[in-house]
């Protein structure tokens, strides 16, 4: 069976190691922090695979950003990773084929192979962070669109009447209203608008200085504030969830990122089969956990 | 060079003719009246097929509602359609392989091998009539979902607030703010909240009965309400094409449907483009006219 070096490069650190095609993890996994400039970055990576070469068909690497239509370079600026690290031609780091893809789509490869979609023909996979990301994967194939930018699903509208202001500085972006950031948004507004903030526990906080951490707590402690103001955020999930089930008619939606524990994913389930026009999608939390990028990049690499 | 014969089964009529692996028409295009029964749907096909069934080497069947993964049948119940036609086995008509396809996915397959999209890697079709249906070709490959019901891009929500009820039952479907029955929608809605509708031409309508001509008439006119209403159902227009844009990254959008005469594409071009976060995008309006489920599913079937 042939293995890949899958190689997962975020903005704090460097997770490697030996992935084969099953998408099984066959080395200890490693890790390194993130240098500081683009030329000590290659240089890690090519310390890094100077290591495996002689284990390793190929390497895998998992990137944020958007990746060029070849796989070997990532085309937008990163705010996490330095200037110039967008003119790294990964295919110059060794004689070995060196495939670059962006962590989203890297992740829901993962979850494809061996993890929360294993064993379903369209996994749709949405990473909920700061931000939201997604990827989505029918018959084995990535779809990547004309550039390889596609599965931007963080920036669908779901308002048309520029209700909410998105960090990107457009108007009604899903993940101003469902991802970390938009749970934040949704307890501000609610702050404002819910009366049960009265009654809240954080009655005596600054709406703007609720935290995602604030919300999640207070529902532990039954806060009908947190618990209306995550429902909220459950529903805004809900109605970009079943838009993109009609869209590409999944029969596996993955949920992964740092906000992923907190999402009700059997409520949700329930409700997109309730509501969707296409045939029923299971969704399933993440399995890969910080693996993911390393895995799906590797997984990638050896198709 | 293959040959197929390429049917599009409508609910009024059936049209067909030889269709070679360019996409070009190749014989004259016949049509018959649908049959009221779905025996005599078949028996029709069936005497369709023998009168060429030594000049083609496929036959390629475009119908309304969702077909199955295997391309032999069509799932659900269609309106126009008789009873038990979603029973029928196409495959069993003749010795020669049938391949039936979703007339959307059809008509994009058509504008995609000999239309508007041809020449690029992704083509998003989007069907303007009554609703609003959709395809995605990329790389030559028909995106089509765990069970071939992709792209019901028309139930896409853009208000996550419950606002407009749909014909479907369910709120804020993209299609009943951005069809033909969306601009009556806007009509109806503006009719109600736009100050210019006292000056307008069919200020003695109800506005229940104003029509998507109506509007369409009033612009010639240069009426500001009218102007104002188009402006309001291309903003809604706008709204799904920029969020499918960042989701499918297609470097071509196709607009077709029988409202697509109406739709202002060199302006959803440039706003979409303004907006949207991955590469550029054309927005074209279909070529294959009539044809296109008829091309379509010729051209697929030859595949």
């Amino acid at each position: 069976m042939k293995k890949a070096l899958g190689i997962d490069i975020g903005g704090t650190k460097i997770l490697y190691g030996i992935v084969n095609e099953n998408g099984e993890v066959v080395s200890e996994v490693k890790k390194t922090y993130t240098p500081k400039t683009a030329d000590e970055i290659f240089t890690t990576l090519k310390n890094i695979i100077n290591e495996y070469f002689n284990e390793i068909d190929v390497i895998g690497l998992s990137s944020a950003g958007a990746v060029n239509l070849e796989n070997t370079r990532v085309l937008s600026s990163t705010p996490n990773l330095p200037n110039g690290y967008n003119q790294i031609d990964f295919s110059t780091l060794c004689d070995k084929k060196v495939y670059v893809e962006n962590d989203a789509n890297c992740a829901c490869a993962a979850e494809y192979k061996n993890g929360a979609g294993k064993g379903y023909n369209t996994v749709l996979m949405i990473t909920i962070g700061t931000g939201i990301g997604g990827g989505v994967i029918s018959n084995g194939k990535l779809f990547r669109g004309s550039k390889g930018n596609a599965l931007e699903v963080g920036s669908m509208k779901i308002f048309a009447d520029k209700r909410q202001k998105c960090t990107c500085g457009r108007y009604d972006c899903w993940e101003s209203y469902a991802s970390g950031t938009g749970l934040k948004n949704c307890a501000l507004n609610g702050a404002k608008e819910y009366p049960e903030f009265k009654e809240s526990i954080y009655k005596d906080k600054l709406p703007e200085e609720l935290t995602t951490y604030d919300i999640t707590d207070g529902i532990q402690q039954n806060d009908a504030f947190c618990i209306r103001v995550f429902n909220q955020w459950m529903e805004y999930m809900f109605v970009g969830l079943v838009s993109l089930t009609d869209i590409f008619n999944p029969d596996c939606i993955v949920i992964s990122g740092g906000m992923c524990s907190f999402v009700d994913v059997d409520g949700l389930e329930k409700k997109i089969n309730a509501e969707s026009v296409v045939t029923s999608v299971k969704v399933r939390r993440a399995t890969t956990g910080n693996n993911a990028g390393m895995i799906g990049a590797a997984v990638l690499a050896l198709e």
